[in-house]
Parts: C-alpha cells; sequence; structure tokens
C-alpha cells in the first residue's frame, strides 16, 4: 500500500510529550491565576459565521482569515479571542451580571506567510472585564497585579509591566493641535527604541510636515522618565490645558496608587509614555509586559482598556479591560533561549510498576494501589527483557520504578527504585506511596519558567 | 450604525459561564483521570492537509468533513482525534517510548444535519495505549479501571460497562461459515434490543438468505446471558473449533480475571456478546458504556482494540487499544435528563470582597490578602447602591461576601456573609479565609454529576 506523509502543516506547532506537557503546566498555571482573579472560563466556537467574525471589516485580519464556504454558509475561523467575546457578551447580555469577568485559553487561527517563530494556529490566553454602561478605574489598577502573579508564578522574575494612558497621550497632542496627525506620530515614536531620538525628529519634521519645535515638544515628552512618582510628578506641569490629559493623569494615579496594596513591587512595574499600543480601540490605561533580559523578544502580554466592545453587534455601551498572552510564541521564545525548566516533570507518570515473574496478579493490585494513593501509576507489562523495560522507564524520564519479584511478593513489599539516584530499597506499599509523592510534590511545584 | 446579528452557528455548543463551569469540571476530572493512569497529553492541530487526514478516504466521513483551500494548500478540520493520533505517531515514531500512551480533549468537527442534539463542533475525550509491533493483553484489562474510575469520580454510579472480543464473533461466524456475511449479521443483530428476536430471526432469513437453522444458532449464540463467569463457561462449549474463537476467549478471560485487581465491581462490569462496534478497525477487545437508568443515550463511552493505527502513514506495525467519551454529546445529555450536580460551585469566585466606604486600599489589600491565602476573591468596586451590589452577589451565586466599611476597617477586621444561609460574622482575615475555604473546598469536591 502507497504511504501518505504523516506531515504537520507549516506554521502549525505539534509538540512531543514532554514539551506538551510543559506547555499543559504553563496552561494550568494561567488557568489558576485567571480563576484566582476571579475571572470565568469561557469556550466558544472555533467556525463563526463570516459575517459575524467580520462585522469591523477591513483591515489586514481580513486577507489573514480562514474563510470558506460549507453548503450555503459563509464561515471563518476566529482570528483572536476579542470579537468571540464582543458576539458572546451582545448575544448573551441578559443572562450575564457585570462587570462580566471571563478568561479564555484557546486557539486562533491567521493565515500569515509561514515564518520562523510564527504562527497559523496559535493559542492566545485573555481576560477580560466587561462593564454595562461604565466600569470603576480599579479594574484597571489590578490588571497590573493579575499580570504579576501569573508572571511569577511562570516562574519569571525579571520583567517590567509599563503602563501608560491613551488619554495623556491624546490630551498631550491635542494641546499641541497635533490631534489629526496622532496615529502617525504614534507610529514613528514607537521606533524611538530603534533608531533614536535624532532620526525620529527628522522623521516627524519631514513626514508629517512637524515645525522643529513641535518636534522638540513631542520628544521632550516621551523622553520624561523616572520613578513612577517623579514621571507623574513632571506630567503636573501639563495639567490644565487638556480635559482628556487631565483625566488621563488621574487615572494613571489612580492605577498606580494601588499597586502596593495589589502586591505589585516597584520593581516590576513602570509608567512609560513611548507605550501606544492599536490606535483605534484602546481609550484609557494601555499594558506591555517586557522580559527585561530579553528586550528583543517585544512584549508578551499586552492589552488595555476600551470604550466598546461590542458596538457592531449592539446599542449597549459594555466598556471594558483586557489583556492578552500569545502563549504559543511565548512557548516558543521560551523554548528558544532555553528558559523551560526541566526541574518540572515532563513523564506521564510518577512511578512505573514492574512485574518480575508470570504472575501480575500482584503487579495490578499494586498499581491500584499506588492509583488510589493518588500517583500517577503505569503498570509494564510488555513481555521484554529486564534491560528493555528499564531503558523505556529512562527514555519517559519517570521518577521511580517498582519492581515486583517473588522475593517482593512473598514479603509483601515493593522494591522502590529511584530512577534519578539509582538508590533501591524494600518499603511497604504504603511507606513507597509516601517516599514517591514527596518527591513528586516537590518537581510539581517547580516553576515551568526560569527567569 | 447598522448591527450584525451575534448569532453562533447551529451545531454549535456555546455554553453560559455556569453551564461551562460545570464543563470544565468535567473536563477536570477526565484530564485527572487519564493522568492517573499515565497517560500524557497531547495536541494536534484542528487544520490537516486534506489528503493526510482522507489517508483511509470514502465513507460517511468524507461527506460530513470541512473541507477548504487557503492559497495553494487543500486542507480540512480534524474529525475525529484517533486519524491525527495515527499522524502524530508515525511522524514522530522514533522520538516516543512504547507503549505510547496518550490522552487527548480537543474539539473535533464533523459539517451533520443540524439536529437537536446533534453537534458540529464537539469535544472528544480520548485515550489510546499504542504499542511497537505488540501490546500485551492487559493494556485491554485496564481500559475497564479507566472508565470506571473516570466515571465514578465524575460521580455516576448507575452504569456498565460492556465488553466483548471481536475474534470471539469473528471465530463464531467462521465457524459457521458465515464469515463473509459477518458485517451484515452484525448491522441486524444491533437491531435485537429494538426489534426483539423474532424479527431480527426473520430479518436474517429474508434479507441474508439465511438458513432456518444458522439463524437461531446466531440468536442461540447472542442469547448467552448470565454472570460473567456464567458466559465464559458456556463459551468453552465452542472451543476448538476456531482458532480464532479460542484466542478470543482467552484474551476475554484475561479481560475479566484482573477486573477485581483493577479495582473493577463486578455489578460495573458485563461481558455481553452483542456488542460489536464499527467491523472494520477493531480486532480484540471492544467496549461500550451505558447509563443503565437511561438506557435510551446509547452508549457515552466505547472503543477497542485495534491491530494496525497508522498503516496509510507507514509500514510500522502499531497495535493499540482505545477509548472516546463524546464530551459535548455527553455534556448535552445530562443537562436534558437534569443530572448535572447544583451543587458543584459554578461562580467565577469564592468571596466578592465589597467596600462600603470611599476609601478603597483596604478592600484592595483584603482582596490581596484573600488572594494569597488561595481563596478565588472579586473585588467589587462598581460605583452601584448596597441592594444592587447584594443582587450581583446573588446572580454570580458567590458563596461569600466580605463587607468592608467605617466599623470594620477601624476594628481592622471583615464582616462575611455567608449568602446562602444570611448568616454574617465579623473575623480577623485569618479567621474569615479559614470559615470561606473549609466550605469552598467541600462544594468544590462535590461530583459534577448527580448519577
Amino acid at each position: 500500500m502507497s504511504k501518505v506523509n504523516p506531515r504537520t502543516l507549516s506554521g502549525f506547532m505539534e509538540l512531543l510529550p514532554q514539551d506538551q506537557m510543559k506547555m499543559e503546566r504553563m496552561m494550568r498555571i494561567l488557568r489558576e491565576t485567571y480563576s484566582l482573579f476571579a475571572f470565568t472560563p469561557l469556550d466558544t466556537p472555533v467556525i463563526e459565521a463570516a459575517e459575524v467574525l467580520l462585522a469591523k471589516g477591513g483591515g489586514e485580519t481580513e486577507k489573514q482569515i480562514y474563510r470558506f464556504q460549507k453548503g450555503d454558509s459563509d464561515l471563518a475561523l476566529r482570528f483572536d479571542l476579542t470579537v468571540p467575546l464582543a458576539k458572546y457578551v451582545a448575544a448573551h447580555y441578559a443572562d450575564l451580571a457585570f462587570p462580566f469577568r471571563r478568561y479564555q485559553i484557546g486557539k486562533v487561527y491567521r493565515g500569515e506567510r509561514a515564518q520562523r517563530g510564527r504562527f497559523r494556529e496559535f493559542y492566545q490566553a485573555d481576560i477580560d472585564v466587561i462593564g454595562d454602561g461604565k466600569l470603576d478605574i480599579v479594574n484597571e489598577a489590578e490588571i497590573p497585579a493579575i499580570i504579576y502573579t501569573a508572571f511569577t508564578r511562570l516562574g519569571l522574575k525579571h520583567f517590567k509591566i509599563r503602563v501608560n494612558n491613551r488619554k495623556i497621550l491624546n490630551g498631550f497632542y491635542a494641546m499641541n493641535g497635533m490631534s489629526e496627525k496622532a496615529q502617525d506620530i504614534m507610529r514613528i515614536v514607537d521606533k524611538l527604541d530603534k533608531i533614536g531620538e535624532v532620526k525620529v525628529k527628522q522623521m516627524l519634521i519631514d513626514e508629517l510636515d512637524m515645525r522643529p519645535y513641535k518636534a522638540e515638544n513631542v520628544l521632550d515628552f516621551m523622553a520624561i522618565q523616572g520613578s513612577n512618582t517623579e514621571i507623574l510628578e513632571r506630567l503636573e506641569n501639563y495639567r490644565g490645558m487638556d480635559e482628556t490629559f487631565d483625566l488621563g493623569l488621574e487615572e494613571l494615579r489612580a492605577v498606580t496608587s494601588h499597586l502596593a496594596a495589589f502586591g505589585v513591587p516597584e520593581e516590576n512595574f513602570a509608567v512609560d509614555l513611548t507605550i501606544a499600543r492599536g490606535l483605534d480601540y484602546y481609550t484609557g490605561t494601555v499594558y506591555e509586559t517586557e522580559l527585561t533580559d530579553y528586550p528583543e523578544i517585544g512584549s508578551v502580554c499586552s492589552g488595555g482598556r476600551y470604550d466598546n466592545l461590542a458596538e457592531y453587534y449592539t446599542d449597549k455601551q459594555l466598556p471594558g479591560v483586557g489583556i492578552s498572552i500569545g502563549l504559543t510564541r511565548l512557548f516558543y521564545v521560551l523554548q528558544e533561549q532555553k528558559l523551560l525548566s526541566d526541574e518540572v516533570l515532563t513523564a506521564p507518570c510518577d512511578v512505573l510498576v514492574i512485574p518480575m515473574t508470570e504472575d501480575l496478579g500482584s503487579a495490578v493490585s499494586t498499581a491500584t494501589a499506588l492509583r488510589n494513593a493518588g500517583l500517577r501509576t503505569q503498570l509494564y507489562t510488555e513481555k521484554r527483557k529486564f534491560k528493555a523495560k528499564m531503558s523505556y522507564a529512562d527514555k519517559i524520564g519517570v521518577p521511580f520504578a517498582v519492581l515486583l519479584g517473588e522475593d517482593e511478593i512473598e514479603k509483601g513489599l515493593l522494591s522502590v527504585k529511584n530512577m534519578g539516584t539509582g538508590e533501591q530499597q524494600m518499603l511497604p506499599t504504603e511507606e513507597a506511596a509516601a517516599l514517591i509523592r514527596e518527591t513528586v510534590k516537590k518537581r510539581n511545584s517547580a516553576a515551568p519558567i526560569r527567569g
């Protein structure tokens, strides 16, 4: 029979078991963290009616979308988790309690040009808080606490949550009579890190026909740095010239004021006036998160406040604040940088029970007893040589093997072999379970990333 | 602005938050149970090359498949988790340790005609053990233990795992010279429950041109009932006439012999010669699982032993045994039958912290302290009337509210209100956390299904 090549499509991540375990660990930590902050899990279809997904229409997204006919239906695969959320909240408005806090970890699809580290199918891990008509600023202040908790639990230490407020930027441009050029300015200013002040200034002058002193105003503003308190102090100099600016400054003060009470250390948080995010959507606080030792990776968790989640579906005003982690890409870069911890247990089981006699009854009973003690237990009954059995144990990375020969069966004991140290001892089942549990617990509490 | 109707496609399940929590609970229990039995989690793409997914080709599946072009690529959405597993094992053969035990809980797609209770996007929760060349029979004996553990943990009590062996059926048909008609016979015999012996006999005679005494032979064989021991005894009468039959009988004896040691009670297990499953794939033990109080639902967990998982992709002989739970359908029928437990906590949080003063600092610190104590905590800072806040707490079903007024802040205590009983008391943070934790723990250990 001629064979079909069992290939996986390019741009689609498919992990080997031990890497998948690391990914699962990361997902579990995110689920737990999001739950701790009272977000409820949601699950929406991967396929939606194309007119629903593309209600907003246009843009880069439409070119990338997976769209197809099935029967008479014009269908599309979701390209993010925000549009399905908007649809969900509009559709189920009457059944939801607001503020509505949901998390969703799911796959999304974008037919981008395939290249290294770019995925066409990837996980996003999103949280959003949606208000009905209005939403208190404290929700925006809470977001850094969620990012901090998630990243710390993942094992990261050197990261910085950068925060800005779009009202401050918009107000600043308004007071300088640059509102129409705001989008272009932000696009150019975004290059500060890469090309430096001199070139950015020249671009502002050349491309936007900006007067030199105005370009300097912009650069002076973007150059405001220092501790959070210092930045807020310097922003006070601009107060009273534009209402939107003043409101943004109040919001930024509110967001920073609760940081300590939310448990976010100063060193993991920075007000940063150069953060802008996409222009047409966010209206208040915006967030980016940088791994400080790996700035080249870019932001690994971003988001912000918006005023109108579902305007394409409903007249209801639904403001919200949310953040998103591009999980597949994060996993990929962590793997590239060799930052995934080897401490984490990646074996499919905690203990492998290996019968050494023809009689399998004791092995089955032992496996059942170990499972009842809560241990992930595999019974290995394949008829192979002892060496092959041990090599299997090594290959799956199981921390313990239990050997059951005639001697053990007669004495009612288990020979427990620590596969890491080679140490072996004969113990009653309960003591064996306790020994294994202790070692496994330690490794299971290891963080999946070494930060 | 004209609005787009935020509809969800027919045949696609989208749950409200409290139902989603029940679904998540079921998924978590399945993940934990599969892990306990040493299956490793896998995740494969939803989209595959059409030629890969349809390597086997033909049949009902091909009509139902979601297949489309993107650029030059002929793509399709997976319609089960078995074909992707076959592809995975063939592609990663050299990197896997055999027996390879994997579980996968994921969405699959079938464009069936939409009707009540039929889904086009649905979860399957599969486990498979794959051997390299051969696979010990004990793996087949272990499957009922996995089903039993999963269903018991889900809260079901009245279920029966029905087991047969395809070699016994094939051997029986061979010894009666009916091998070519085997598939048709099984299709007709499958109607026994519905139309009874007399009509089945007539169909065998009319449709298959079978001699009446042969039809009776078939019916006599299918009528073999009793305890497992009794059935095995009666099957001994057929021994020695066909090698395949004898081998099947040995396998069935092996599968039943370990049941007690695997912890499966007699009452949840039955040898049942009428169980056949799809004909072309399974070659040994086959499984079905019935909710005994709801036989009309049909089998909720089925599977069996096969000899050649990946023959379309590789020359390697990869026998295996697996089972699958159609999770979306199971959830749907449990919901229809009102079998989903209300004991399970479906609130997004364990406690809602409600500040009663303008000063939010204490509320933020309290929320942080409760989260540090491991409680899923929501901070409610919206400026609403007290009644509206309480109504929100009721609507999300949170078990506890913490009220923080001036009195509480001054005394450094929390007013903890049990939303179920209405009871309210002032406690230090630690005692409040302990009280909440205890109640929540009890509800979190409730089974999601009342069986």
